[in-house]
C-alpha cells in the first residue's frame, strides 16, 4: 500500500490568501480542509471543496481550537465537553458541504495546538476520539505516527474508531520517534533529505533519526506543505518519487 | 392539519444565557436552533439538539449573517455566493449534528436581518434557495405567509424546493398581509389577541387586519416566543388552544 | 486607608446581558470594566462608563485573552509579544473613551486566566507589567495580594509602575495565602463568613486561613461580584460595613 | 500647500499578510491603520506604528464596521449610538497605542463600507462627526473631497471638528466630481493618467473628468495604494512627482 500525501488546504479567511491551494491540489491524495475556526470561511470551505473534486482528492475536516487570530497555534484549555462539541460542529459543516458537492468527508485531522495537543495529553485525544466515534457515520482520525500507535491503536479499537497515521517528510525525528523541536538544528530537512526520508519510508517503512539510528514507524499518509512555491515544488518531486 | 408551533432557540453563547429553553420546550413542535453566527456555540448547540430530543420536538437550522455583535439582527450586504456558503455552512454543522444525536434536521429558517432580506429582496430569497435546493438531502425552508405565497411556491417548486410558510402568533398584519411595524401603536398583541388571532387561524385559515379586514392566510406553522416567563406562558395558552 | 471595593462590569455583549451592573455600581469604588475580549462592545463600554460617571465610581480597564466563547476563562499560550499588544490595545480603547466621558482611567486588572496566568506565570506577568510601563501615562496594576507581593513590588519598582494590591472578600484562603480551589469544601464563604473576613481585614489587616491560622494579607481593594441579586447584597452588607 | 499623501495599512491580521507595508512607508505622509475590526490585530498596529515612527510618517486610525470576514466592505445597518461607540473605540485604541510610541494620532479615515456610507448617508456621517466632535482631543476627520465639501465642512464646523479632503489618484471622476463605479470602462486610471492627475490637481486644484469637462476639487490629501507591488511603484512615482 503506497503512502497517500495529505496537506492543510482551505487555509484564506476572507480577503486574506494563504497557501498554493490550486497549485499543490494536483499532487496530493488527501486535503486537509479549514473548518472556520482557525482559517476557512463558508466561501473558501466551498471553493476548496470544489477544487478538491476537480482534482480528485481525498477530502478531511482540518478542525482546531476557536483562534482566528492566532491561527489556532496557542494551546487553548478546553474541557472536555468543548473539545467534543467544536470537533463535531467543524465536522459536520464540512461533512455536509461535502456532501452537496458530490464528495465524501472521509476523516478530521486535527490543526495546530489541538493536534499537538491531541498527541501530548490523553483526556484531549479521548476526547477527541469520543466525539469523532460519536459522529453519525465512520470517518477516520488523523494523527502521528509515533512509538506509542499501538495504544493509540487500542483506545480507537474501544471506540469503533479507525485511523490513519502520519509521518512527516520534511522533519527530523528523535530516538524517541518524536520531531525534533524546530528550534534545533536539522529539525527541518533539505530538499534532498526529504526525499530520502520519504523513499526509506515508503520502501523499508523506516525512518533514520537525529543520531542515526534506524527506527520503524508504520505510516498511511504523509503530510506536506503547500504554504509557498518551495514547499509545492517539493511536493511534486515526492509526487514523482512515489509514482515509481 | 394543525398549526405547528415554532420558536427560535439555542441563543446563548458561551457565559451568556439568552430564552428560557427549557421551558418552551415542553410546549413547541419545532425549534429553529441558532447556528453560531449570531447566538449558539458548538456546545450551546449540543444541548439544545440534546433538548429538542428528549421534548420530541421537530429541529430546524437558524442561520444567520455573521454578526454576533448585533446578533443577526442588521442587515449586511452579502454577495450571492456569500450567503449560498454561508447558510451552506450552518446548515449543515446543524444537520450532522442532529444526525449524530440520532435527530433528523427538517427545516431551515433564516434569522434576523437575513429573513427580513430574505422576505423584501429577491435576489436573497433565491441564493437561500438555490443554497437549500443544492444540500444533498431535502430540507423545507420555512418563510412568511404573505399574499405573495404563490410566487414564492413557485420559485421554490423550480428548485425542487418544499416550503414551510409561517405565520406570526403576537403580531398584526396591515391591509396587505405585512407585518405593523413594531414602532406603530397596537404592533404586538397582547395575550388575549394573541388567542384570538391564533384560533381565527386555526379555524378559518384567516387573520384580522389593523383596519378590521379580514384576510386569507395560508399558514404551516406559528412562530412564538420563549424569551421571558410572559412569552412562555402565552405559548402554553396557545399550545392549550391548539389541542382542543 | 479603607479598604477599596472593586468590581468587574461592562460584561454584557451585544444582545446579551450579563451582571447587575446598575444595581451594584451604587456600593463600589472601582468598576472593572470588560474591554471586548471576553465581554463588552463598544456601545456597552460607553454605558458602563456613563454609569460609572453617575456614581462617582474610578474606572479601570479589565483586558483579557482575546476569547469571547470562553469568556477569557481559558488559559491561552500567548507570547510576550502578544500579551503586551493586547493589554496595550484593551487599555488604550478604555482610556480614551473614559477620557470622552470625562474619566480618567486608574488602572487595569486582567481577566480570567490572564489573571490566573499573571500570578502563576513569571514571563505573563512581566509581559503584563512591561507594557502597563509602556502606557504613554502612568497607571496601576491590580492583582492579588499574596505572600509574594514584595516580590511583585520590586519587579513592578523596576519598572517604576505602581500596584493595586487585592483580596477576596468571599473566598476562603489556605495556610499559604492562596485561595482554596473552589472544588474544596468552605472555599466559598456564607455571607455571615464574609463580612467577618472583610471586618478582620479592614481592622487587622489579616484573614483567617482554612486550618485557622492567622496570616498578614496587604490589601488595598477587595473584589466583590455584582453577578446576581445574593452578589449585590451582600457588597451592599459590606460597603456599609467598611461605612461604619 | 502640497499634497499630502495617504495610504491604508496595517491590514495583516494574525497569521494573514495584506500589504507592502515596509515598501510604501517611504513614500507617503499619512498611514490610515486598521484598528482591528476589518484588519490588524494589537500585535499588527503595534509593528505597524513601529514602521510609521521610523518612516515619520503621520498616524490616523482606520476604523470599520465589525466584520473580519467581510474587510469592511459590505454596509451594515448600525444606529447612530452603535457608530458612536464603533469609532470611539477604534479611534481610542489607536490614539493609546500610538502615544505609547512617542506618536501622536492625528485623524481618522473611516473604511470601506463605513466611508462609502459616510459619504451617502447623512445620518452616518453625522454619528460619526459627532463621536470624532466628542473625542477628548481633537482630531481630524477625513473625507472624500466632493462638490457638497461646503456642506461637510459646515457640519463640521458646528461640531467644531477640522477636515482632512481627500482625493483619489488612480480613479476617474464623473461630471458630478463623483468616483466613476469600478465597473465601468476607464474607471481606474494607468501610470501615465495617474501622475497626470496627480499634476493638475496639485499644480491647478482641478481634475478632468470622464467627460472632458475640468472639474475643480479642494483636496488635502490623495489617497494611494499599496497592496502589490505596482501600486508602490505608482506611489514611489507620485511622491518624486510631487517633490519637484
Amino acid at each position: 500500500m503506497a503512502l497517500l500525501l495529505n496537506c492543510d488546504l482551505g487555509e484564506s479567511f476572507g480577503s486574506w490568501t494563504m497557501g498554493m491551494d490550486a497549485a499543490v491540489m494536483a499532487f496530493i491524495d488527501q486535503a486537509n480542509i479549514a473548518c472556520g475556526f482557525h482559517g476557512g470561511d463558508p466561501l473558501v470551505i466551498s471553493n476548496t471543496l470544489t477544487l478538491a473534486k476537480a482534482q480528485g482528492v481525498s477530502v478531511g475536516a482540518h478542525p482546531s481550537y476557536p483562534d482566528l487570530v492566532g491561527f489556532g497555534r496557542r494551546s487553548m484549555n478546553c474541557s472536555a465537553d468543548e473539545i467534543k462539541a467544536l470537533i463535531s460542529y467543524q465536522v459536520a459543516a464540512l461533512d455536509g458541504m461535502a456532501a452537496s458537492q458530490g464528495l465524501e468527508l472521509s476523516y478530521a485531522k486535527p490543526h495546530g495546538a489541538l493536534y499537538n495537543d491531541m498527541m501530548a495529553k490523553d483526556e484531549v485525544r479521548h476526547a477527541i476520539m469520543d466525539s469523532m466515534a460519536a459522529y453519525h457515520r465512520p470517518l477516520r482520525l488523523m494523527l502521528q505516527a509515533t512509538p506509542q500507535a499501538d495504544i493509540h491503536r487500542a483506545e480507537a479499537s474501544e471506540r469503533g474508531l479507525e485511523l490513519y497515521f502520519e509521518a512527516f517528510a520534511d522533519r527530523c525525528y528523535d530516538d524517541d520517534g518524536r520531531l525534533l523541536a524546530r528550534s534545533k538544528v536539522g529539525a527541518v530537512h533539505s530538499r534532498e533529505k526529504i526525499l530520502a526520508q520519504v523513499q526509506q519510508l515508503n520502501e523499508q517503512g523506516t525512518i533514520t533519526t537525529v543520531s542515526g539510528h534506524t527506527l520503524t514507524l508504520q505510516a498511511d499518509t504523509l503530510c506536506v506543505h503547500g504554504d509557498n512555491l518551495e514547499g509545492v515544488q517539493a511536493v511534486e518531486a515526492i509526487r514523482a518519487l512515489l509514482r515509481v
